[in-house]
C-alpha cells in the first residue's frame, strides 16, 4: 500500500461542500469517483476537514491509500484528467504509512475576502463577499484582536447537529485584517475551528466595520459563550481555506511531483487568483 | 434632453457580446431593458464599441438621450437595481449634447490575461485564458514590439461579415506584457482594433511564447497581410475592454456620481478583480 498527500484547490459554488453525501455533488465524491475511474476500485479520501457548501480550497489536503504503485508523476494529471474544471489536485506526494490528512494536522488557515464598494462587484463576484457599507479596517482590527489566543468560542459556532466531542474552545494563533485596493481580507490560523467559526467572526467584524457594533463587545460576546450574541454568519461566497500545516516535515518524503513550484524556480505558492486586470494597467 | 454618459463594468460569460441582438442576451440589451424599466419608454444606448460573445469590460462606455430630467445620484442605483448581477453601472455623468461615446473617443485599452501553470486555474479560470506550455515573456516582448505603430493590421483581422469602412490600417501607441505571478497580461491601447485583432495578436504572441514561432515572425505576418498567417483567435474568457479614452475632457462635465472613487479618497479605480486570495498570507 502506498500512502499518498493530495493537496486540492477548489471553487466551492457548484458543492454541497467537501463531505461525501449521497444526492449531491460534493468535492471528496468527485475525488473519490476520479480515483474509481484511475484504478477501477472503490478507494476512500480522508480529508484533513470538510468544508461547507459553497467554501473555496487554495491548499485542502487530504490523504489515500493507493492499491497499487503508480507511476508518480503521472497520478496527478490522472486525477485532474478525471476532475471537473472547479477542482484540481495541485500536488501529490507520498507520505509515511503513519500519515493521516486531519490527525496529523497541527492548523489552519483561512481567508475571509470582504469586497467593500459603494457598487456591486461584477468580475469575480462570486469569490468574495461584497459589503456595500464602508468598513473600517481599524475598528475590525481592534475587535479581531480580542479573539487572540485560547478561547472557548461557543459564541461563534453554529450547531453542527452531531456530538461536539472537542468541546469548544480552540486555539487562533494568528489573525489579521489586511487591506486590499477594494476591500479587505479577515485571515485567522487557528489549531482548529468550530462549525461556521470563521463565517461567524467575519459576520461578527462586519459589523463592528460598519460601526453597528463596537470593537470592545467582540470581547463580550467571546466571554458570554452565546451564538446568539455575535453577528450572523457571513456568506460561504468569501470564505478560502488557504491551506492545512503539518508539522516540520522531515518524516513526510520528498514531493513526487510539486505542482506549484513553477518554472522561474520560485517557491510553491498558490496560482494567482486574481483574474481581472485592474486599472492601474 | 439630457446626455449622459455610462462606465459599464461587465462579465462576458453569460452574453452574446454587447450589441443588441434579438433572440440573444447582450449586454446593450440589458442596459436597455433596464432603461425601459426605469423610465418606462424606450431608449437606445449607444456603445462607444462592441464586445464580442464572451469578452469582458471593466470600464466599456456608452451614452444615452435621457427623455426627462432624473435625480442624477439615483440614476446609477436605479439602473443596477434593474440589472443583472454580472453587469453594473460604475458611473454616471452628464456630457453636453454633442458627446458620442464612439465618435467621441480617440483611443481603447485592452488586456488579454494568460494563466501560464502546469495545473489549470481553478479560482477565477473563467477570467483568463489557460497555456498549460511555458510562456517566455521576453520572446512574446521581442514579437510585440514589431506591432507597435500605424500599419496595416489585416493579418490580425477576422472577418466580421460587414463591410469595413475604414479599412484595415490602425496605429497601436503602447503595447506591453506584464509579468504575473502565474502568467502574464498583454496590454493594447490604440486608436482602434479590428474584429479580433487582439484576440489574433494574443494568440499569435501565445505561438511566439511557447517557442512555436520566432519573434521576427510577426513582423512578417503582420507585413503580408494574411489573416492565415497569424495564430488563432484566442478564446474571448482572457480579454478585457479595460477602457475607453477621451480627449482632456474639460468640455464633459463633472461627474454626477463618481461610482469608483473609493471612500479613502484615493483616485478612481477599477474594483478589485482578483477575488481569491494568495498564499502569501
Amino acid at each position: 500500500m502506498h500512502t499518498v498527500l493530495l493537496t486540492i484547490r477548489y471553487d466551492g459554488r457548484a458543492y454541497a461542500g467537501w463531505q461525501r453525501q449521497d444526492g449531491f455533488s460534493t468535492v471528496q465524491g468527485c475525488l473519490e469517483d476520479a480515483l474509481l475511474r484511475v484504478f477501477d476500485e472503490p478507494i476512500v479520501v480522508h480529508g484533513a476537514g470538510r468544508t461547507d457548501a459553497g467554501v473555496h480550497a487554495l491548499r485542502q489536503t487530504a490523504h489515500l491509500r493507493l492499491p497499487r504503485a503508480f507511476p508518480p508523476h503521472g497520478l496527478r494529471a490522472a486525477l485532474n484528467g478525471n476532475l471537473p474544471q472547479d477542482i484540481a489536485v495541485v500536488d501529490v506526494r507520498a507520505v509515511p504509512a503513519s500519515f493521516h490528512a486531519r490527525f496529523s494536522a497541527i492548523g489552519k488557515r483561512y481567508v475571509y475576502r470582504f469586497c467593500n464598494t459603494p457598487v456591486r462587484p461584477v468580475l469575480g463576484r462570486e469569490l468574495c463577499h461584497w459589503v456595500r457599507f464602508p468598513m473600517d479596517v481599524e475598528r475590525m482590527r481592534a475587535g479581531l484582536a480580542h479573539l487572540v489566543g485560547e478561547h472557548d468560542f461557543a459564541a461563534f459556532a453554529s450547531n453542527p447537529g452531531y456530538p461536539r466531542r472537542r468541546g469548544t474552545v480552540r486555539r487562533i494563533d494568528q489573525a489579521r485584517i489586511i487591506r486590499r485596493p477594494h476591500g479587505m481580507d479577515l485571515v485567522v490560523q487557528g489549531n482548529g475551528f468550530l462549525y461556521n467559526m470563521v463565517r461567524a467572526i467575519a459576520g461578527t467584524l462586519q459589523r463592528v466595520g460598519t460601526g453597528r457594533m463596537p470593537p470592545e463587545r467582540v470581547r463580550e460576546i467571546l466571554l458570554s459563550r452565546d451564538r446568539r450574541q455575535a453577528g450572523s454568519t457571513a456568506p460561504a461566497s468569501g470564505l478560502f481555506l488557504l491551506r492545512v500545516l503539518y508539522p516540520p516535515a522531515a518524516w513526510i518524503a520528498d514531493a513526487l511531483y510539486e505542482g506549484d513550484a513553477d518554472r522561474s524556480g520560485r517557491a510553491p505558492s498558490s496560482p494567482d487568483l486574481g483574474p481581472g486586470p485592474s486599472e492601474s494597467h
